[in-house]
């Protein structure tokens, strides 16, 4: 009863369906014992009734085609943002003018994501990932193939991905507890074109990454350059205290990056962790498309930079905490040496009781589950409030991009695992070389849906 | 014999794959029935046989993680369109020089979309959908989330979705009698970004929605401006007649829409019901690279504008019928209130029997699916012909954008439920103050695939 | 019994789970004739036994919608490439100054692409794909739906595909055994919008295909213009000898194809069987952001294009080789007629026994399938080697477009067959009219994986 195998060069096949299918095959194989033994009661019995039950050989199935394997995946995240500047902040981003620094309040997709992600081989997994709200519409995204065991446990990553550099840029953006990344983002070498050894204890109580790329990658995930254009970035993580889920944890971490920029230079700047804006011809006359950026270095010629960055989180019961500092040592041609700095510290707290889930393989934080989803059963969902502190100073001789202090509180309502509302109010509290200090709020909240 | 659930952050669960789960699961169960008692037959009567087909306690199996949900979902629309005008139109469109104004014969993808859909959770449903024919390619198209029964029975969509107004905007791209939607179309806000709460009675007599957004949004779903950039839109509608499928049926329906545009202006235009393109340099020197508006206010100066709109529908057999009138009433900030109406009416009879099915979830007209599909087993598919007068008036007070009236006739062959050819002939007669009356011949043919 | 069908307007069924389905249900089908018999032997003899076993009517399962179906599938190549120029052919690229024609090393993908496939119905097919490397970003790329069986047993395909002409043109950008087509590929009228009647023998021994379209067609699958923008193409292939595989085959095959451009003007060009690039701010001060064409005619008035192409491939073993010979005559309205050659040939060699496996539906070679692929029971993947002459000359009469040869040496891992590694060496000669004789040595290397 041999047949033919499909033809599948290609399926998608999800996790629930082959559980689905084992399950069945269980009970199917239960049924076929229970059935040849009653069967063999019956004949044994009566031993002149025909043996029909069970062909001789046992019936032969093709091998199938396990791979590859494709999921589709993706999510979005839609902003409301509103804006209160003082004058001093409208002036010094709109160049001595106000009305060119006032911000417009606006509602925009900050990323929509689609993706296909699977299984190439048994060894062998990949990720496809197009943004189509950012800028370049779409931008790539996750784009690698990664090969498990390359070297003793370590996987290779082939493609573009975020470099191991700092907790909250390695942190999923679908599973951070504010809208933004904190202002040392700025610094991050983030997503490069590349190839990176990764790997983690099998008890997950370490992690190690090291990875060489092409700089600066473009949105197109392309770099070209015969003087310079490569870096490299290390991270390592490890759990000091790891009692279990909620009774305590404590997280350490440290990376380092060098960057020799193909183009000589590097350009530093951050908005006040929140982005909205609109593209073409619906803009309102003289207004600023985009939320601008409130530092910034502008482009400044640099032979390559050291980064630098430390990590600490910890978690006990529904309460977490993250912070981390990162420097930015950048040799000018004809200038001094410059040392930039940025930190933050964040805490967040489940007034429902809910932890924060540790994901050991990657050393960050990870998706929050709620102890009792909204749905067709009842439940509220987790709520959770949190607050930030976050910090960037990218004045240092003769750059002088200015210094952002950033004080986020934070509420998140995640409706099931996902689907979520998060609402931040920001104070933004800017120090700028020419204007001095001015302060702005901000008022955002997001829905998120992941998939 | 509990397992531990398979990791399974998302997955893919087509209705067929659930469906043929379950059909399988009922004959196990059937033959477990069965089995049990075959061998209790034979076990009853020889009491010394071994019991051994049926493990004492049922196994219990994992309950497994049903979402999220994903499924791949698009279509595309390739035309082939040409055009035959009189020396009129061509100047009219030209400026008065009628080369400036000659519409090239072309062929083009209309729309292609891919999109995601599924169910983060038992209440919560989502798509994220892209176009890249449109400009902007991509452009967002529905993205959005879905929160069941938040107000009584209405749901609560958030995200990037066709404002409720206007039966014609609201009926799927996919399931139009005639290539593009009616004149009037120019008038409605369509997709925006904002919140809608919606809902339909239970016995699916009628609908309701309400809408607030921001106006107006950009194609990546952006949308800022700090003085108005607001709009609400709602729509009602009911069956006078429902008599079930093919006996008998009356729609009617009114929206209105309110609109506070962020830029403070408008500017309403349409083509002449047909579109056809190309981008880069390939275009022949000197010709149109698209089809031109035949009717457009340009943008000029407005306070808000209030949309009324009227709906109208019938079926019965193999006939239908369906017409709107829509007014746009403009505060100009330094001129007259405008008021600029609009109209259509159509209708369509399917040669090879079937009915028109209305979608009473939505209050439009649904999916048309052959009797006798063409395929393997033979059969013609549908066969529909079809009719529409369509109408617009751009000219009021101090704006003069011309009014134009087109004449189509259609016929649509559907292969079967997700592919269709159309054929529509257009003839457009305009009237453009400056030029005076001119008239276009169209022929358009589109081939369409959806999945 | 009859249930109605679940709600399933869309759907993804891999062959895998239908496989898997199928093999299921033979064995609950197994299961319940043998629980049958063995009810029934038992009851047989003691006929006083209730008989519960089975329903008496069989129990009816809905007919279930099987279409559409969808399937998620793609692929990516990152390539890295490394550019060693003499100082002439600097100075050729740079228009005479050497610093202008320096091509950079660098990273980029050179393709990335996401597409829905399926089936609409059971004699309707599809593809919906995307490219997000292309400028275009994304650009179409096969977009058309099937219907088989239209003509005998020729299928027609409408929407956007790649023209019937040439073997290298059609073997899929998957599984070519150089990181790109060989030069004549600069000829091909390739991806327009148009439709074609193709098919093939049953025992595969011959293809045939013919098809109309506009010219050219965008990135976006658009083209207009009312004087031309037409082409036709046809190509018919055969196998001489075929022993079966890995035993001896000979393929031949020809095209032709006439293209009157919308735009009355051709552009031939070519770069060097390499392309890498960077967009946006980051490419350095002066440095070219893609490898430039090595030949180009510009773009020349034309009237229309007569295309001719012979084929002729082998393969025995694991022993293959390709070549093709091509011809563009060109009639120019306001001079002579042009005739422009290209040609090439190549071979490969599978060091691990693999044979290269033809295509018989399509008139190609397939996918390589290493006999181990690398995984996690081991395996050390197929090794090729391979070797390729390119040639294309662009010089004829008023037209000095540059004549190139290129030798290329090829190693290519599959560690699957889903997952390669290719390095290229690619040694380009150049002559120029103006420049004369130039040299450049390309290094190359490609990570590819498809799902």
């Amino acid at each position: 009863s041999a047949q033919s195998p499909p033809v599948s060069d290609g399926m998608i096949l999800s996790n629930e369906v082959q559980f689905e299918l084992q399950r069945m095959q269980q009970q199917i194989d239960e049924l076929k014992s229970a059935s040849v033994i009653s069967s063999a009661a019956s004949t044994a019995t009566f031993s002149s009734a025909p043996v029909l039950c069970c062909p001789s050989e046992k019936p032969t199935y093709p091998t199938k085609p396990k791979y590859p394997t494709a999921r589709l995946t993706g999510f979005f995240q839609a902003d409301a943002v509103g804006f209160s500047q003082d004058r001093a902040n409208m002036e010094t981003l709109g160049g001595g003018i106000a009305a060119d620094g006032d911000i417009q309040d606006g509602a925009d997709f900050r990323r929509a994501r689609l993706a296909a992600t699977g299984q190439a081989w048994d060894n062998v997994s990949y990720m496809l990932e197009m943004d189509f709200a950012f800028p370049g519409r779409p931008s790539f995204m996750d784009v690698w193939l990664d090969i498990d065991d390359v070297l003793g446990s370590s996987n290779l990553r082939v493609g573009q991905f975020r470099q191991p550099f700092g907790m909250d840029g390695l942190t999923s953006v679908r599973e951070m507890t504010f809208l933004e990344r904190a202002l040392p983002f700025a610094f991050l070498p983030f997503r490069q074109i590349g190839a990176m050894l990764y790997g983690n204890r099998k008890d997950e109580l370490a992690t190690w990454a090291i990875a060489g790329f092409r700089y600066p990658t473009d949105t197109f995930g392309g770099n070209v350059g015969d003087n310079g254009g490569y870096g490299m970035a290390t991270r390592l993580t490890g759990l000091l205290v790891n009692r279990g889920d909620g009774k305590g944890l404590v997280h350490l971490g440290g990376g380092y990056s060098f960057i020799d920029p193909a183009n000589d230079q590097f350009q530093y700047r951050n908005q006040p962790e929140v982005a909205v804006g609109e593209t073409g011809g619906g803009v309102p006359t003289r207004a600023i498309a985009n939320v601008p950026a409130f530092v910034d270095t502008g482009a400044f010629a640099a032979d390559n930079a050291n980064l630098f960055n430390a990590e600490l989180a910890l978690a006990y019961g529904s309460f977490y905490a993250q912070s981390e500092a990162s420097y930015a040592v950048v040799t000018q041609p004809a200038g001094p040496t410059l040392t930039l700095p940025g930190a933050y510290a964040h805490a967040g707290y489940f007034l429902t009781g809910e932890t924060r889930k540790y994901n050991g393989k990657n050393g960050v934080f990870g998706r929050v589950t709620p102890d009792r989803s909204v749905g067709n059963e009842g439940g509220i969902g987790a709520w959770e409030i949190a607050g930030r502190w976050s910090y960037l100073d990218l004045n240092d001789e003769n750059i002088q991009g200015g210094r952002l202090n950033d004080l986020t509180a934070g509420l998140n309502w995640y409706l099931n695992p996902y689907t979520k509302f998060q609402f931040n109010y920001i104070h933004a509290m800017l120090d700028r070389p020419t204007y001095g200090e001015s302060d702005a709020d901000i008022f955002a909240m997001r829905a998120q849906l992941d998939f």
